[in-house]
């Protein structure tokens, strides 16, 4: 079996739902928002910080909150404390994997946690399906129009290719960066997970 | 269940086993160069010229040998010819599709029988394992060097996605034109096949 199943996703595709569903079937970790925090407590960063500089790398600068511990360096660019965030990350997801099996959504795991051999899974859909999916979630920032939507979700997607790109070189979706990839407008997510789940475990 | 299962695919990437594996699996119609022999016969085009036309669309005129049927203009342009040939294969496609459930290899597929609501997969793989297959199954152009043989894949990869895209306006492998892509450098082929087998038979 893949000890480590890492999945890339576009927001309002259901990556999160497949990656819980799949750690719940599989009987092992999962993490996500998770992590974030943990890092927010490693680096003394604020957690909303962090939040935003793994979700929109390479931006803006931001003020910080919070004394920096050894990780992060006191000073220096908004580029040096990025690549200190993204390092501490990306210790804390090996040492995640050391850990147990797991699923790990988004965080360029697939990449960081490459010398493991994970499954990796991206989990897309058509923009119709995504702002529906929204809706039904109530995740809809307060009832947008649709076309206010469509922008929010192509503003999310772009800033996640954007960090998938800066620190992994290739663009996020890529095919060659996956072992497969679901099509949530017409694959159903309790279908898709059963099937994956059989993949996953069907592997020497 | 889905009733039509379509598959789009890199040379070399194991598609066509897949295809044929699925369809044992399912136990239902499997049509692949079977189909360019049946528009042979219809149109009355040497099937070798039917095989060009149908890998290598609009490139260069080609002596046509037989009588021609009233399916394919008598005279007319390369174009108007390619166009004949599509229609009568999109035809004989839905004719297939009508008479039992079936897996379908290549000839877009996926876009012809839309309407129908395929399940749609894509096969691929990286060039080295692309490489490695072919020379496995002695299909290596009689000992090709790797780098003949990586010209030779991408030669045959590129008519097939001219080809698509000249008929269907998108990509070839663009992920929104499957609902499943497989990466076969990683995933085992019977693997693959139990997964989508599982994931056939759950559609309501």
């Amino acid at each position: 079996m893949y000890r480590v199943i890492t999945i890339g996703r576009e927001f309002g595709s259901g990556g999160r739902e497949i990656g819980k569903r799949l750690a719940e079937e599989l009987g092992c970790a999962y993490y996500d928002k998770e992590i974030i925090s943990s890092i927010a407590a490693r680096s003394n960063l604020a957690e909303d910080y962090v939040d935003q500089v793994i979700e929109q790398p390479v931006r803006t600068p931001f003020p910080i909150f919070s004394s920096l511990s050894l990780s992060v360096p006191a000073e220096g660019s908004i580029y040096e404390i990025n690549q200190s965030i993204f390092g501490a990350q990306s210790e804390l997801l090996n040492e995640l994997a050391d850990k147990s099996d797991c699923v790990i959504v988004g965080r360029c795991a697939d990449y960081v946690l490459a010398a493991r051999k994970p499954f990796r899974i991206y989990v897309y859909a058509g923009m119709a399906h995504k702002i529906a999916r929204c809706r039904e979630r109530g995740d809809d920032g307060n009832g947008l129009s649709d076309k206010e939507l469509e922008k929010r979700i192509r503003s999310i997607d772009k800033a996640r290719a954007d960090y998938y790109r800066f620190y992994t070189g290739s663009p996020h979706g890529d095919r060659m960066t996956y072992d497969i990839g679901i099509n949530t407008s017409t694959v159903e997510i309790p279908d898709a997970v059963a099937a994956v789940a059989a993949l996953v475990r069907a592997k020497k």
